[in-house]
């Protein structure tokens, strides 16, 4: 059964993805609206541009200066979510994206706080310094930090393994938004130095997610 | 109106919380559960002295090394909960802590993201730094990292403060898991060498949130 088979769009509003494509973080938005077939339109930034650092951007889009932000408008009004797990959640409301189990929604919240606090500054950071903003660029204390940061990726993509040994997806069974959350950054963690085939579950549920109905690659 | 008032607590499971009282992502559940009268067990590690490394933990409670975990016990069956944002969702699923509204809940994960990415990793880590392990026991890396965690940590509270200058609470005029995930680390920002007084909006802010009723202080 697909996830968007108990779910009917609200097509009363119009969606914009305010993105760079090369985010991770922008992908898990766009995957998920792929997911539950919502049509969404995009705006393009460079952010290492700073083109999301701009006084209008600041000012009318997001005061934090980043991206993603899901621009939402709806009966005459339109308003802006920033962070991406918010912006999923905002779509997914309502569909089998977001378990309806007390202990199954906590746990998938848990996944994805894992992904932004273990995860995300680990092996998406060293993805965008090694691979968007290359070597050359870093500044010392970023350079001081690449060993402790593949420490911590390794660790939280340990972990990972560990847990898809057992399960089929994070919250057992169910392809929800935790798979969402963690695969953004996880298929593309070799272009931050990772080795995925260090970890063949990891590469076995990276399989999984992109046989869901709906899937849409990153590029 | 309390944020129990519309909402029962079902009485037949058993919570014990695994936790460091020094860790605001503890207090987060346990504020969490005096607000909504659900009664909680605790039981207390050091993190200082690597109590949650050990091999009985990481094997039973938590494979991740880290506390908080919230312990579930319910019909027989055992399961534990990591994550302080995932057992501040599981306690106040159907309370008026978690809003009901599509965009308003989706916009409370937004600040609860907003916590665990900008906020926690600066202002708690810098108390965590000075205030409990002390600047002797850093690392270079981390005598490297204070600079750019203190500015982020002061545009951290500067996004809240502009953001207070108009809301009551960061969901609008309502108290929900939001405020009390911001809440943990700022109210004790001091510790961590920042100055509250320079953020008027947050110190009235503060104020209103430990006049909830159930509210319970960190210490």
């Amino acid at each position: 059964m697909s996830a968007r088979s108990c779910w009917k769009y609200r097509v009363a509003e119009a969606l914009t993805l305010h993105e760079d494509p090369r985010s991770g973080n922008c992908y898990k938005i766009k995957l998920t609206a792929a997911v539950l077939g919502v049509p969404l339109r995009v705006q393009v930034y460079d952010i290492t541009k700073g083109e999301t650092r701009t006084p209008e951007f600041l000012a009318r889009i997001n005061a934090n200066g980043r991206i993603p932000v899901l621009q939402i408008e709806e009966g005459g009004e339109t308003r802006f979510l920033p962070e991406s797990h918010a912006a999923c959640w905002y779509l997914a409301q309502g569909s089998q994206l977001i378990p309806s189990d007390r202990f199954a929604q906590a746990d998938m919240v848990r996944w994805m706080c894992f992904e932004q606090y273990n995860h995300e500054p680990n092996v998406a950071t060293l993805r965008y310094w090694l691979h968007i903003l290359g070597e050359a660029r870093l500044s010392d204390a970023q350079r001081l930090n690449i060993t402790s940061k593949r420490e911590a990726g390794i660790a939280a993509l340990t972990l990972m393994e560990e847990h898809l040994a057992a399960n089929a997806f994070f919250c057992g069974d169910a392809f929800t938004l935790a798979d969402i959350a963690l695969y953004a950054y996880t298929h593309v963690a070799g272009e931050g130095g990772f080795v995925l085939r260090d970890f063949p579950e990891i590469v076995a549920w990276i399989a999984r997610v992109e046989a869901v109905p709906g899937f849409i690659p990153m590029f």
